[in-house]
Formats: C-alpha cells, sequence, structure tokens
C-alpha cells in the first residue's frame, strides 16, 4: 500500500463501515418500529433510511457513475419532508433500493484509482473546479460518510 | 498540492466543518437548554457536549501530543452514563473546554506532515501497528469526524 493509497484506503474502509452499522440498525427494527418516529415529533425511522438511500442513490450520478436507480425514493425522502403525504415506498422497496444502491456505489468505489477520486464530482463546473480542485469525489466520500454517521446517531434513538 | 496532501487536506477540513458546526449548534442553546434530554429519556445536551470535548481531550495522548487536559470530563462524560451522578461539569466548565480541547487539537493538526498521520497512534502496540498499518493517525481523525457527526446529528433533534 503507497502512502498516497493509505488514506483513501482508510477512508473507504470508513465508508464502509459505516454501511455495516446501518445495515445491522435497521435491520435490527421490525416493519412496525420502522414507520415510529425516531423521537417524538419527528421524522419517522422510515424516512431517515429512506432519506439515506436515496441521497446514496444520488451519488451515482454526482460521482460519474450513471443515472440514479430510484428517483421516486428522491421524491418521497428529499424533496418533500416527512408525514407530507400518505403514500411513501413501503419498508421492502426501501431495504431492497438501500441494499442495491451501496452494492452498486461498493462495486464503482473499487474501480476508481486514486487520481480518479481527486476528479471533478458532476455538480461543480471545470471552471470552478479549476479554483478549488477540493471539489472532488473524494470530498463527496467524505461528506456522505459524514452525513450516514448524523443520521445513525437519530436512527440509534428511536424506540425498540 | 500533491495528491497525497489531497486525500488529507480534504479530510482535515472534513473536521473543521464539523467543529465548527458544533460550536455553532451548541451556542445556539442557552443554558437551560442545555440540561434538556436530546429526546425523552435520552442523554441530555450538556452530556452529548461533554461527551464530544472528553473524547476530543482523550485524543491528545491518543495521537501522541501529550496529557489530556481535562479528565474529569472524562470521568463525568465517558466513564459513567448521564444521570448516574447529581453533581458534573457546568455548562461553563464545558464551554471552555470545548474550545480550549480543539484549538490544541487544531494547532497540533496544522504540525503534522502527511507521513505524521500514517503513524501509529498510541493505542496500538508496535507489533499490532506492523500487522496493521491502518491504525494510524488519520484513521483516529476519520472515526473522530464520524463520531462527531453522529452525536451532532442527535443534538439537533433537542427541543429549542
Amino acid at each position: 500500500m503507497s502512502d498516497q493509497n493509505a488514506f483513501l484506503t482508510i477512508a473507504l474502509n470508513t465508508w464502509k463501515t459505516n454501511i455495516e452499522r446501518a445495515d445491522k440498525l435497521f435491520s435490527s427494527f421490525s416493519d412496525a418500529q420502522l414507520l415510529k418516529d425516531v423521537a417524538p415529533g419527528k421524522n419517522r425511522l422510515l424516512y431517515v433510511f429512506g432519506h439515506l438511500t436515496a441521497v446514496h442513490d444520488r451519488m451515482l450520478p454526482l460521482l460519474g457513475f450513471g443515472q440514479q436507480s430510484y428517483p421516486d425514493l428522491d421524491a418521497a425522502f428529499i424533496a418533500i419532508p416527512d408525514k407530507s403525504q400518505a403514500n411513501i415506498p413501503s419498508v421492502q422497496q426501501v431495504k431492497q433500493a438501500w441494499k442495491d444502491v451501496n452494492q452498486k456505489l461498493s462495486e464503482e468505489f473499487a474501480r476508481l484509482s486514486p487520481a480518479d477520486w481527486l476528479q471533478k464530482h458532476t455538480a461543480v463546473s471545470e471552471e470552478d473546479f479549476a479554483k478549488d480542485p477540493s471539489r472532488n469525489r473524494f470530498a463527496v466520500l467524505m461528506s456522505r460518510t459524514n452525513h450516514l454517521s448524523y443520521h445513525l446517531g437519530q436512527a440509534i434513538l428511536a424506540p425498540k
């Protein structure tokens, strides 16, 4: 392992560890529990789970891996706040999408070289990237790993 | 900026951004609000704030920067669960320690070279580090940044 890869390897392991924590935590809840609020009056567990899934799905286009797979999750769990519409995707749909999206990300991550991680993400223009080369894929990885931790901290509070 | 530094620089910026978020969030609460539970029956905000401060203080010896500065915070916010003793450090003590500890970490971080970040942390033996060189300072940075995000996700739920 070269020194250059060492930072990236650890960052990728941190992502993987957090995905595994989320797998374990969300599968520890029953379907009925997933429909409960994480704390009274706050988002439901299913909303948090769906939100994480939708945000990870959006990482596919953001990192240049192709289109997002589940635009319906985006519509239900990013575009609108929880409890603002009666029909949202089911627990089974979210569980399946969560698994699928993270599997896709994992496969794409494995294909990237360290230099690929330092290339721009797709939400920044060439011009802005030239001014600030830290707006790259690796910054997205850092940001989304912390986003996952943030919501895991909330999900763990939900009543069992 | 060399490629090797690029990963480290972004990771350090992610730490800094999360510290700033925490500064902003915890200073948005009144002293009375800091004594409320983040959610009914869960840890108080002050416990979460003190816990983060104590964990960051412990990073000083863990990263080889010297002794921890506030062992009393460790005793109150790591060693025991919230609400298990009547006397805990005050809001003012935690606020002061939070500022001090993160300032110290920031100064020490600025002194480390990329190679220094890949050296072992102090909780791993030379022998175990030889087997697994990912048990280094950078891994501690990753882990503690996510730990901070995790508890920020909880603190944001507290009633205002």
